[in-house]
């Protein structure tokens, strides 16, 4: 078998309902692109025989797994595993096919929050059907069909069981806490978010899977499934971008460099760099926007689908007219010109 | 007595603040409009007397209940009841009349979230009074006059007291887990939210209690006391729907299937169904509108509330104008001919 | 030394990373403006020599401080921190001067969110620099250095470490649970921030360290650092006032007595009394509004920043010609008046 490839290989630790499904699993240190020694080492002790396969482990294959590993982080995590009662497991992907299970599904989000792989670089189909829907609760992980019983026990025994909710993807803090950023708080940002270093995620702050902010930023707003958020951009506070997954169109949003997006504004068409949108306003992709040289003169009314991507532009909705305007940014010369070429 | 219109019976645990009075009721599985035996029995084996009670219990008269009821699950959770030294009480509602208690108010907050009746549908004049306020913790329900000195002995005995709001009404998650439903964070959905089969409630949704989704339903925005949101809808994200308890007027909202309320956007009416209103814009109840036709051309101007209820509407603000559109949907020649009715 | 113009002692309890530095400290019951006799009494007791300095405490100077407290409430806490195996400190501020610790920053969030000083009111500089990033999880303060091992750890043990999020300002009902109010979720809340009596922060409000409602308030927006709200006023769901630390200009906000700012709604001016912005508008410095008289007459044009304190405006977007305006709110005459008497 060919292990020059190898997509990644991770062993985690995890929870199981009583129907010995998998809930969600924890990868603490997966390897990504691993060396192909490490991967053929790591694969045959466990009779791997090729694909993607998640494998169960027993105290044996862990420490089997613990005398082949070349890796110093790996066999730190193989000894600690070792002693454990929890579900364990070894996912190994030789290529970034479709989803077939929930370990694989974890180990996928995991790539993304740990900064292995940025938003749209993966393939995730079928994700959310290999993500069973979980109750998160202070006591780990919890089938919902399991949840009314077990809220009356710990009840009757006086005891504490918190349900922090109820869904397919867990909050990313729980699972990777990325180096140089701060989230305020860890229900906004889901695992499989990509938070790179000097992110900061306020309280009205939303971060979903597969999206992310390359960093620095500051993120006041909501970035959609799918949707990258370059260096120096600001979200302000309950800012949207507008997702492909339920209500927006399909054109997949991005934001550039050192843009702002106002409080309470919106956009629903990608934007490039040092692009400002007002406090307050949306940009759907149909909305009909007059385009402002750097003398206010109307260059030509477009719709805002047709500015997708361009840098440099700056959108208010006129106060006195209620027009939504596209007004020449810092660089007034060079967007007219984009401008001009575009018709 | 007569037990034939009995409102509801169901048997809680709970917690007490240092004066005997109740903080909290967690009802595992009420009766509602239960079989007239059955009530006849648990009343009387509690020497109930009539009316809307509710009667602390010991581990005496949850034997007597035990003993008399002919439920399974009444059975189960009694007997799980008798072993705990929690405090248990036994709720009587002979009928739907304003709340006089703390277990009356939960009750009836359990009765929405467990889909027994929908928002609207029940008197709950008086809950606010009858609902003390609570700092939710996660070591369970604490008197506010009693966390000050709760939180220092925590502190000095190294354990975590984490304080998760000061409120009259808990989550929803920690009562009752309805199935079949998403719900992103626990925090975001009171106790007697009602979430349909199907309802999903994103990040940045919130259901207030004495309201809900009928399911399926995307709720990515507020759901006010005493609104309603039919199946098929979806509430962009932090799209608002306007409240009757504080700003808002005296028109209850609903929102009928298959609308959807873009990112941003608001309503101050009652929409029918197959409604849209665009990302961003928020239509109240005064806001004037420009009603078009099929052609787009206008048919009259009214104020937002004279479209209340209707269906098949589509809400924008005009871009190059300025000017509040509802444009036909859908269907235009039957919102239209309800338009012009309407005159 | 003089005492009598001393600025606070407090004695805390806190939590220190494996380099014996500071994470956070709770203190109890801080003395602002202390009595200069039991200033004295303190600091004497720990050798203190003048300036704004943290002192660790030990068994030993705990007992001492206890054997000349003259303040009761001082007495029964360090009674209680006698017996504690937690780090331990008093903190000791001459004066209100920049911050130069970590204890001295929480203890001026203290001295805010405790009601001692209002928003604006202390010297706040360094803050950011003073308050290290930490994880904040259910088994208290953790640096961000030590948390992949420990969140390792706790799952192979089966234990259950929740993150809730990695700031570097705690949750303020952890530390201080104010009399009177209500706070729907706890995270929405920073410590520092200053909730009058009869304040209600819903599940969509936010109020960040050094700002604040004046109580009573109903929050359902967000009041972004600096930002003061006065009694009477409510913020609807989702509403934005304009922060300074990004994104905003440089007016610090606030807004006076009995205003609604609608939902979704925002303001990028400061407001004076009974001002109404309605739902889904958001009034930036430098829109241009049409100031109108009782006759709905223009009365002139200008920047809403020339609006900037005015009181009895009511400020809508004109869904008919887009135009955003003033009018006059519920006390015409006398709103004229001033805008007049403003040109």
């Amino acid at each position: 078998m060919d292990y020059s490839n190898f997509y990644a290989i991770a062993v985690g630790v995890g929870t199981k309902n009583s129907a010995d499904a998998w809930l969600e699993v924890f990868y603490p240190a997966p390897l990504f692109k691993p060396n192909a020694e490490e991967a053929k080492a790591l694969a045959e002790a466990l009779g791997y025989e090729g694909g993607n396969v998640a494998i169960d482990l027993t105290d044996a294959t862990v420490a089997s797994l613990a005398d082949v590993t070349m890796d110093e982080r790996q066999l730190e995590v193989l000894n600690l595993l070792a002693d454990s009662k929890r579900p364990r497991v070894m996912t190994l992907l030789a290529s970034d096919a479709p989803i077939t299970s929930t370990p694989e599904a974890y180990l996928k989000l995991h790539l993304l929050s740990l900064r292995h792989v940025r938003p749209n670089e993966q393939n995730l189909d079928n994700i959310f059907a290999a993500l069973p829907n979980v109750v998160w609760t202070n006591r780990g992980a919890i089938d919902p069909s399991e949840i009314v019983d077990r809220q009356l026990e710990a009840r009757l025994a006086g005891e504490s069981l918190e349900v922090t909710g109820v869904d397919k993807f867990p909050h990313m803090l729980n699972y990777v806490v990325p180096s140089g950023v701060r989230v305020a708080y860890s229900s906004r940002v889901r695992l499989g978010a990509y938070l790179g270093e000097g992110t900061t995620v306020m309280h009205e702050g939303f971060i979903n899977f597969n999206a992310g902010a390359i960093g620095p930023n500051m993120v006041e707003g909501r970035i959609s499934q799918g949707v990258i958020v370059d260096s120096g951009s600001d979200l302000g506070g309950a800012s949207s971008t507008m997702g492909t997954l339920s209500g927006g169109g399909e054109i997949v949003l991005s934001v550039g460099k050192d843009c702002l997006i106002g409080a309470n504004a919106g956009t629903g068409i990608p934007l490039g760099d040092r692009c400002t949108i007002e406090a307050g306003l949306y940009i759907t992709a149909s909305t009909r926007v007059q385009v402002l040289d750097e003398n206010r003169q109307l260059v030509k009314t477009v719709k805002a689908r047709e500015l997708a991507g361009q840098s440099d532009m700056l959108f208010i909705r006129n106060s006195e007219s209620g027009q939504v305007e596209c007004r020449t940014n810092t660089k007034a010369i060079q967007l007219n010109e984009k401008l001009h070429a575009h018709n």
